[in-house]
């Protein structure tokens, strides 16, 4: 498959339908892709004239062909019945890519009309993103033309994670709860309709992206289950694949079927594919991010072989049954670190009192030494697989000195999920611990979903002898 | 039962073992309570002399006998082999309660010390919290012996929720967590190791103290089956306990052992026992607290039939899965009111593609006037026991006219449960919203927990005809 580079960084854009008419549409994409962009952008409208945007003066064209410049892709926000005169436009003019932003298609009952503006771009060997769409988003390049504004929706910053969203509005809310969170982005892909490019053929696409370390997707259904299947088992061993389904139950199935009019098909029959193409599924937004925070960031587990290190023995207990409860298990720690703690006990370098059997308990009065002697016991032991690091940083024991050492740890080479529960200055330190390379969640049960995903998605690499 | 408002509203206080030395307990603990408690506090320590704590100087009493004034609680943090002997001059100086700080007791292989203590305190008839606790922290008078620093876990606003925790770490971080949150608490009580004062007499208490709305509590184990059993039978038909029991599985159960020392006992036992006596069980912290949050803030519901209103499909679709997972109904809307709609979509009210099957997809450019129609038919409904209103502030046509319209809603008294995902802006209306009495949950996921808490409780209440 070609690649769709020219869809995510255009040396030249129309905006058709642009308006200088604030809170119209074809005006806050002007906005949103002028922003940071700094590719050309032409601004196209039957009405001509001239429109100012981002403090910007852009010449009106009446027509995409008055536009004295090659236009790699045209963003199209002009009425339903209009598109597929300007697509043939947009074919005479060269353009490789069509966004189109237009509602009033199959999902407002006119399938005609999209199979027209289909018909067309077929005809110029035009790929299309939507309709009925926010079109794409790289957060690399600035290349935007979301038109949900920014004081509305933040844009996340540039990283490993790409998304993509079958529903525009879910995939803008995901936009900026990702920025609040500071969870890096590398693309958003709104899919709408589907009417030509679908999951399957953004999901290949990704997998060669080297920006992109993690896919993520929100889908009601598959376009092509056959393709589906087809590029995910190629794709998941490249890169991890993270899918929330929706239309799951009987209930969400007919919702889903008057919203996208998916079929959202055999629950079963999902999660069959999921489970033979090496997806893993995640069933609310927020495992969506767990998974795919930790998927950036940390290495697939070589085993399920869990070690806890915690200030707090209440933390310890949650986290043991979280794990045990996604089938997970608690490493059973070797004699020879057993013997290690023992003699650093005796030795008085740890405290009495201290449990060692995993979950390694370091008491509620532990400073950052006493927690880097027992991850680095618990890393050296070939027991352990993974290991979980809760701090519970309201005790004032615990210095600041947890960042660097949390950091030293990688050396080890095995994955590690930092768990800080708590208010502002729990938030304040993951913020540190993160820009370190190690993800941190607020609550254990966030942490299991990490550990689940490195464990699972290790599993999936072995069993093809990729790990 | 005797009232406990002694230990929560005390006239005064002696600290035992106030320190001048910045770091140490019995420092931090005098910190803590001269904060914002406008009650009498003492302090005592063999050492005498005198100590500045928050700008304010106390001169030390080398007894608690000394002090010139009755004292009603003693707060012990001396260490755990001379309180006993403390216990004794408590007793002399006619202390009603004494909250034992002091770890070294039966958690540290001391039981006999444990049980000397309870002995003497049982001769003078003194209460006893702990030992090896953090003490009671009451949110409305600023009564907190909590050793943990502001600037390291924060205080919650005084609100409905009350928190008792067998681990105070864990209890500590949820302070914290509920203050980031804006989650309003009445009191805190950090359980320790129960050697007089349990989970059970808590519940009691909470279940008649007027400022408490929700009980809610993290346990490793039960101190006394039948007691509990007996008791959150009568208190859950006064209001709403949610607990968060651990020690689930076998690894759990291990790590429970090593904590407190508390058997964990059958899981399966401990699920039978909160089902028959109306204890709502959550099985992680963040959903301990969505339970909590909206059995605060609305009524319990009357039945299991939920309609949804929203501005996003995908959202109503993944809502619509939740709910039917947790077992909860769609409600089906009668044709009453699905006329109600047809009417306004042919007389040009609503738009035309709007589908109002439940979920009532009011379309990504629905202003505020067009959520308050869709809300008004769906409460109006007899067939709807609560209402789910899902709003994606990132759609700019969603106008802050939604905090008073959905304010409105409460006429129809059915419970209401919001959700806003995303960031920074939703967060802020977020906050307006609850300000209104209208929880808001930031997934649809944790707003299933909320309508699934509302239903559950609701159930229990009419199974025993108080509903």
């Amino acid at each position: 498959m070609e690649s769709l580079d020219f869809l995510f960084y255009p040396k030249s854009v129309a905006v058709i339908g642009a308006s200088h008419v604030p809170g119209k549409v074809g005006n806050a994409i002007m906005r949103s892709i002028t922003l940071r962009f700094e590719g050309k952008v032409y601004a196209v409208n039957v009405k001509g004239g001239e429109i100012e945007v981002n403090g910007k003066k852009f010449k009106v064209y009446r027509s995409i062909k008055e536009i004295p410049d090659e236009v790699d892709v045209a963003v199209i926000a002009v009425p339903a019945k209009f598109v597929p005169d300007v697509i043939d436009e947009c074919g005479e003019k060269g353009v490789k890519g069509a966004i189109v932003i237009s509602a009033g298609f199959k999902e407002a009952g006119r399938a005609d009309l999209e199979e027209e503006l289909l018909k067309r771009a077929r005809k110029w060997g035009i790929r299309v993103v939507g309709p009925n769409c926010l079109g794409v988003t790289n957060l690399e390049n600035g290349f935007d033309c979301n038109f949900n504004p920014p004081e509305r929706q933040a844009r996340p910053p540039f990283g490993k994670v790409a998304f993509m969203s079958q529903s525009g509005a879910f995939g803008a809310a995901i936009l900026d709860w990702a920025a609040r969170e500071k969870i890096g982005m590398s693309k958003f892909i709104s899919l709408g309709n589907m009417a030509d490019l679908d999951e399957s053929d953004f999901m290949d696409y990704l997998g060669d992206d080297e920006k992109t370390g993690v896919i993520t997707g929100y889908l009601e259904g598959v376009k092509d289950g056959r393709k589906f299947l087809e590029t995910a088992k190629r794709v998941t061993l490249k890169k991890p694949v993270v899918i929330l389904k929706s239309g799951r139950t009987e209930a969400g199935a007919k919702a889903a079927a008057s919203h996208t009019g998916s079929l959202a098909g055999s629950y079963a029959i999902y999660r069959a594919a999921f489970e033979q193409s090496g997806v893993l599924e995640a069933t609310t937004m927020r495992q969506l991010f767990n998974y795919a925070k930790v998927l950036a960031m940390q290495k697939p587990a070589k085993g399920d072989r869990v070690a806890i290190v915690t200030n707090g023995g209440g933390a310890g207990v949650m986290m043991s049954d979280g794990l045990l409860e996604r089938g997970l298990k608690m490493a059973e720690l070797s004699e020879e670190t057993l013997k290690k703690f023992e003699e650093d006990v005796r030795a008085g370098k740890l405290p009495a009192h201290m449990s060692y059997k995993n979950p390694i308990d370091v008491i509620g009065d532990a400073p950052s030494s006493r927690y880097e002697i027992a991850m680095r016991y618990a890393l050296e032991d070939p027991n352990v697989d993974v290991l979980v690091v809760i701090a519970l940083f309201q005790s004032p024991a615990l210095d600041e000195g947890i960042i660097d050492a949390v950091e030293r740890m990688k050396a080890y080479g095995k994955p590690i999920v930092f768990v800080a529960p708590g208010g502002d200055f729990p938030h304040k330190m993951a913020r540190n611990i993160e820009q370190k390379g190690i993800p941190v969640y607020e609550t254990t049960e966030d942490a299991v979903d990490a550990v689940y995903a490195l464990v699972k998605y290790g599993e999936w690499l072995r069993e093809n002898g990729k790990l």
